[in-house]
């Protein structure tokens, strides 16, 4: 057995993208903290009834589990995050007010989400709760896309659906539980013909709404198609005026948007509006975010929220930073040459000590020299 | 069950650790960049086998395990990085020169390290590959002075030992694997009865040379006795000859030592040189480091190597940094307003939006105001 082989879907970051990763990750939570919003590390491991917020069958799937000696007690290692800021805030913080927190870290999955992804992301994310209003949202897409803007990806397009809409239509349906879960997957995967057979049942209204789903795809004109073709439900006309006013709000802040009434929500504690970035080059999304109201009530308090998170290993698009060149010096107990390389490195140079052995893969572009008695940087031939 | 329950000796890094820990973890990370250090970040999981670059129960007991569904094979949560580093230089890098590789990240272990631990300690590190003169050690000691006068430590004690002294005497003596092992406990312990009898049937010059190991401690005076006391092998004496030089260059550089020569190595894998840093009010050291020639031969490539880690968590003795006081803004859709909002934030402000609901905990001192006409921030009342 070669002990340097690696588990699929696992790899080592090595330096050329550990400075990328370490210079988007600092330059993300320096704009979070611009915003508000105070970081929080919440562990690696915990409880495996801790690390979801409900009953979460594809997070379970998800987590590694191991044993804590201590306790005897199950363990997961954690594949999401927000379930954990969640329970932070509604037990941890318990503020009365609006609490505004973000994160970075690595989550593992004991199987990769697609072929050609990582089965350790970096997720990184901005969380509000205490708010329901729509303002909230506002701000959670307007740092989504700030966020992708300081990753370098351009040319992304923001997709806006709200679950709220199936919701409203399964309630009045009164579908036992396997099928509305039937017809929830048929929708995410745009499967006319079975969403056909599973609302053979329903009302004409509420079956032409359901059926509806799928096709409002597109600009402006999917609200004014939704408001003819869904049933006037309360609940469906306050998620169709929610939609009508982010994107105006959205619009007037230079966003472009487009609907997709049957979009996917990036987790099961998704409750309402969903809201995920799509890049060229990109086989997922580059961003996920969305309602999850009352994601908190297992940690003993019910509270709304709305956040995104994105996978900082998946933005390689970013040009990688220039290394900076370093300056070479000799060792040497000669104690003003000491005095120089700690000057030179206080000023943010690079100061590489010659061990006399080669050093290889490092720009090194000066070296530091004696000349008339002074230690002078010089420049390599 | 109360979901909010954290396992034992696992804990929430909080906003007020959270900023500090951040704070540090950039300070250190660009500290070891002026050296010419580059970053690696190895993954959370791996096999079991590469997580130990040799036979290491004190490192396999620390360790979780967790099954591979992919492979079906055993992983481990890693409970240390250096030895993934070494597996990195070793057969991923590969470079023929020095390498110069620092990391930063958690580790996990399935027992706290006494009583005050955390079994998620955050592990820092630089680390030199390829260079096996003294000079690679002084940069490592500078650079262990470096970081923990970065993270407000002060007043700390640098303790230097050799492995090497003890190795020496032990191949002399060629005990038996077990009887090693004991007598090497017995020193780390500084049971001199244990070691008087474990030593009672070697020649008296080597009996003697090992019962002198937990009596040398001190000040410069201890290489002098050292000298006298332990048999003149050739490994011994080279052991004391870097032990010498290595203080003169340390003087040199302002930094004080003082010597154990049954000094602990902070891992099996450690085979010379060791220093460790003490500080006033810390059960263990705050900062651990020495040799670990060879660390890479399991990953197909020996190589000489040093260097040293801390805990971040540990390091909770800096005053934690102030917070940041913000400026709250109304909610708006004013465009004027929406781009003084973004100016301020572009020059490193923080700007909080109201969502109508308080925001706690947050130090807001000044408001944005519309005054004649003109957005402007307005101290608070």
């Amino acid at each position: 057995m070669r002990n340097w082989i690696l588990p699929e879907y696992i790899s080592d970051v090595l330096p050329m993208e550990s400075r990328q990763l370490e210079t988007l990750r600092r330059s993300l939570l320096d704009l979070y903290a611009r915003y508000g919003y105070e970081q929080v590390e919440p562990p690696l491991v915990e409880y495996v009834e801790s690390l979801f917020t409900q009953d979460d069958s594809a997070l379970d799937l998800k987590t590694f589990k191991l044993v804590d000696e201590l306790s005897g007690r199950q363990m997961g290692l954690r594949a999401d995050i927000t379930p954990q800021v969640a329970r932070i805030d509604a037990h941890i913080l318990n503020r009365k007010g609006v609490a505004r927190l973000c994160y970075a870290g690595s989550v593992v999955t004991t199987r990769p989400d697609g072929l050609m992804s990582n089965r350790q992301p970096r997720q990184i994310g901005a969380e509000i709760y205490g708010c329901a209003s729509i303002g909230a949202d506002i701000e959670a897409i307007e740092l989504m896309f700030a966020s992708l803007a300081l990753t370098g990806v351009t040319d992304f397009c923001l997709e806006i659906g709200h679950i709220g809409l199936f919701n409203a239509m399964a309630d009045v349906a009164h579908w036992p539980n396997d099928a509305r879960q039937a017809a929830f997957n048929a929708l995410q995967q745009k499967d006319v013909p079975a969403l056909e057979a599973l609302t053979a049942d329903l009302s004409p209204e509420l079956r032409q709404g359901i059926l509806a789903l799928p096709l409002c795809y597109g600009g402006s004109d999917v609200l004014v198609r939704a408001r003819q073709a869904l049933p006037a439900i309360d609940a469906v006309t306050a998620a169709l005026d929610a939609l009508h006013e982010l994107e105006a709000a959205l619009l007037n802040r230079g966003m472009s948007v487009r609907f997709d009434l049957a979009e996917s929500p990036g987790s099961y504690y998704h409750t309402g509006l969903v809201f995920n970035a799509y890049a060229n080059g990109f086989a997922s999304a580059v961003a996920r975010g969305g309602r999850y109201d009352r994601v908190g009530e297992k940690f003993g308090r019910s509270r709304p929220a709305t956040g995104f998170s994105l996978d900082l290993r998946a933005l390689t698009s970013l040009p990688f930073p220039t290394h900076q060149a370093a300056i070479l010096a000799p060792q040497s107990d000669d104690m003003a040459l000491i005095e120089v390389i700690r000057t030179l490195r206080n000023a943010g140079e690079i100061v590489i000590v010659d061990l006399g052995v080669d050093v290889t893969e490092v720009h090194i572009n000066r070296s530091l020299q004696l000349i008339n008695g002074q230690w002078q940087v010089v420049p390599l031939q």
